[in-house]
């Protein structure tokens, strides 16, 4: 990737899905988190359970960093392998915070919250992978986007390739 | 509806959609506008160009309260048919404001920015109305929301019906 | 005032301070809200109780229009005399959405939220008088910020003063 | 300090202060910064210049973990000593972000900014340790927050004994 991208600091990913899944979902969530620590990057999610929390315990386990930003203002409430956690009390709109602060996003499956910031970082021009995720249509047209990953090591793959690593 | 929604005041309609549009949509985006404050609501959008502000306009010619809530800080930058401004400094976060603010959501065709906004308002469990608009699917399958309307008057009629009034 | 501010739309005035406070207090919030109505502006609170309530009360009286940015979710938490109320979800932070919605600042009373609001204001170049408020120093010398008022009179007038009105 | 805060996490420093300052306060900046990094604690600022670059500048040198919380959404404008950087995109609003994400403040001088982060903090009841910085009255009565520090070691003795450590 080029160094002058966040002024030469370490690579963000953010991972983004619901907070609860079944456990298929939450073992892809992890793998996703411990290839995202591997490569080096830094992990950013909303902080919670669910998808959010099996990829910071991935990451975690990869001897990663690990940055949390929950949408309450107590701290204690962030899932146990969050290394910083950002708490923005602004609820949901704490979303965008997560994806703004990503160079690239992985969202694994996911529901109406993790659809809001598909949006939003498509919006920021910021590339988006989806496991499993939302795919968004228009007059019965399926968007390009985000990009469809068959896999974890997949969805890793393919959002450092779009960041140029 | 309930007298006891917004403590009373009057309905809250937000209309989204993009910053720039063709005239067919922004015909559309006027009628919807104009409708809601023809049925006494008050209009909530992002308060620039584009859908928004037709529906202002379409709001404003009809004698309705129009709030804008502005990405930036500047006030003179809303479009001109906004009563009421508020500039939120939070560049696309605003866009949960606006949803926030409403009752009710109703989106008038749009890009990745409208997709966030109709992702947070079911995130919120509010009731969302769509024309031509985005179609999220998962596992190839549509989803049933947004509601899918036929005209600005089925959108308006849809949209009110859906908070009891 | 120059036509060019707001794009020619109506002043709009923030009253800042506690959500408890005497009945001293609160009639001059309620004055000062009613002063801003009776001269065409739109008020500006953070929507709940004491200052933010007198003050919209007496706005809400003289016929004006009433701003409630609230820091909740919930509209029916607003007091009864907004006819707009925006919930930002976002807590304290909502502070600064009060101060930039305004063209000048006027504090009555108050706690530390207050002072959180004024330097915020100042930060930002707007104008803010103060009636009964904080006045901060530094190594032992007051600032000449914010502006002092003896009466509710004198604050709306010094506001509108300091705005070109 | 309790196990409980953060839930067992590592505490969290914020620095505030302009983003210019003279070289004496940016002396006190980075040992602020260094001791609070040699505690083991987290350095969170606002990540630009001044007293935030130089507070990091310390944290850095001293092997600390550095957080920035931007006002815009460039990474790259953040200063160089930042680990972490979180682009808002809200400008001043991410003062409140700054401040809910401490345990602690310590206010090295400061500008209008700063006044509104001491208010903010105290409202969240957050202890706050200044040095050099604004002395809030009211009614000719100097409060006795933020608590007063006569130098870089007693800024950061003092807050860490505020949170139990």
């Amino acid at each position: 990737m080029s160094a002058a991208r966040n002024g030469g600091r370490r690579a963000v990913i953010a991972v983004i899905g619901a907070g609860a899944c079944d456990a298929r979902v939450a073992e892809v969530a992890y793998e996703v988190g411990r290839l995202i620590a591997a490569r080096g990057a830094i992990l950013v999610t909303g902080g919670m359970t669910g998808v959010m929390e099996a990829a910071s315990h991935g990451a975690h386990d990869a001897g990663g960093l690990v940055v949390g930003i929950i949408p309450g203002l107590d701290t204690s409430t962030a899932n146990a392998y969050c290394d910083v956690v950002i708490p923005s009390g602004m609820g949901q709109l704490r979303n965008g915070l997560v994806v703004q602060s990503a160079d690239a996003v992985i969202a694994v499956a996911g529901e109406w919250g993790t659809l809001s910031e598909i949006g939003l970082a498509l919006k920021l021009g910021k590339p988006v992978v989806g496991w499993e995720t939302w795919e968004p249509a228009r007059a019965g047209v399926p968007s390009t986007e985000p990009a469809h990953a068959v896999s974890a090591n997949d969805a890793v793959e393919s959002a450092f390739a779009r960041i140029g690593e």
